[in-house]
């Protein structure tokens, strides 16, 4: 069944407004009576039929609410280390599909990527176009947000505000697949680019409380680490 | 420590031939005496000091030999539907650096893209280079391979070489998390291309014996659920 995210919920109306209007009028050729489902962004999901169709403006009778079946109940935030080139475009993609609720990026020493604000703004505005079409495409109850260029010394006080915080440093010995996870519901991932961390940020986030963990001993790409990472962690906490 | 594939193995002595000569020789301006990690491909690793250097030809003495730490225990065939465009090209990639054995394109009745016999041999020598520096880029054992391209029929009968089979449908209920992996050594990986597979296939699949498994209430685009499966596998199976 059709599925789109509105803001616009009033009592069992909703409005879609914008290019979702004319996708349903014009593309889809939905018609008066016909299903569907809306979701408010904000993890729940209201079946419902279409009553009024314009390419400007659907208005649809909802029939009910349920949470959304996409939503993992694990509260994810992925912490990724700024990379090179269009990696960073298709971790924020991959990172949505999986379940991530919110992708942080960060600065570290060695990022070869240094944006400065004005730079970062326009890549930011990218991501969450990515971060909402791929919302959309998997079937999230959230659009997950790109959060601002943050530094380590930032990273370290949000970490407070965390069940657990997951670090992936190549010289850690500890498998990510000997943690348990029963009972986090909020968890922090933090993934390195393409040089990985220096010791002294590892040792600060470690210092931090950060549990320091390996993704085995193949040394992964740094599009790849971050997907092998959420995919075991969504595994681990049964949502996969 | 740099760390070459060669075949040509005799005694304690290795030699390196064609662009990684060069690379040792002109790039890397390695010197007599130096040490690097040369690979046999079958799993097994060589430390050695750099004897004779040209960009032809290099020659290395072998001090002893190891397991190639990159290697996983579990041994993985991932079956994979033909997707369009790149995005096998991202598949056998990540396959390889996730630490998948071998890799075997599959044509079912949803493929969108359905070369001949010609127009895939072409694909396939692209798909095997993709593995070879994948494989070297993240440490394997081995180079894994890119088999020919075969119908489910073919499928059926090699299903029989495995340990277990795990075929991912989007209308499975059984998540691949509640999985328990001890004891597996050959596992076979089946997952379908952008339409997924149609419910004759997954059913005559499931009569060959697969276990029917689904990646979570998220639609992964099928770029994106190989890798996911695959990094859940290794981590259920103690690898990451």
């Amino acid at each position: 069944m059709p599925r789109f995210f509105t803001h616009t919920i009033t009592g069992d109306l909703a409005q879609i407004e914008g290019p979702d209007a004319s996708h349903i009028a014009l593309s889809l050729r939905m018609r008066h009576g016909e299903e569907l489902t809306v979701c408010d962004g904000e993890g729940t999901d209201y079946p419902g039929t279409l009553e009024q169709i314009t390419p400007e403006l659907v208005t649809v009778r909802l029939s009910g609410s349920l949470p959304s079946p996409g939503e993992p109940k694990i509260k994810i935030t992925l912490f990724q280390a700024l990379c090179k080139g269009e990696k960073m475009d298709t971790i924020v993609q991959k990172a949505v599909e999986l379940g991530t609720t919110e992708i942080v990026p960060l600065l570290t020493r060695r990022c070869v990527a240094r944006p400065d604000q004005k730079g970062f703004e326009k890549k930011r505005q990218r991501y969450a176009k990515i971060a909402l079409e791929a919302a959309k495409q998997c079937g999230r109850g959230i659009v997950p947000q790109v959060g601002e260029l943050i530094t380590l010394d930032n990273l370290l006080v949000r970490m407070e505000g965390f069940s657990q915080t997951f670090l992936f440093y190549e010289q850690a010995q500890r498998l990510l697949g000997s943690m348990k996870l029963d009972g986090i519901k909020k968890l922090a991932v933090i993934v390195g680019s393409e040089g990985g961390f220096d010791p002294g940020e590892a040792e600060l986030l470690k210092q931090a409380g950060a549990q320091v963990l390996s993704l085995g001993s193949r040394i992964l790409r740094c599009e790849t680490a971050p997907l092998a990472a959420l995919a075991a962690i969504l595994c681990l906490s049964g949502e996969l």
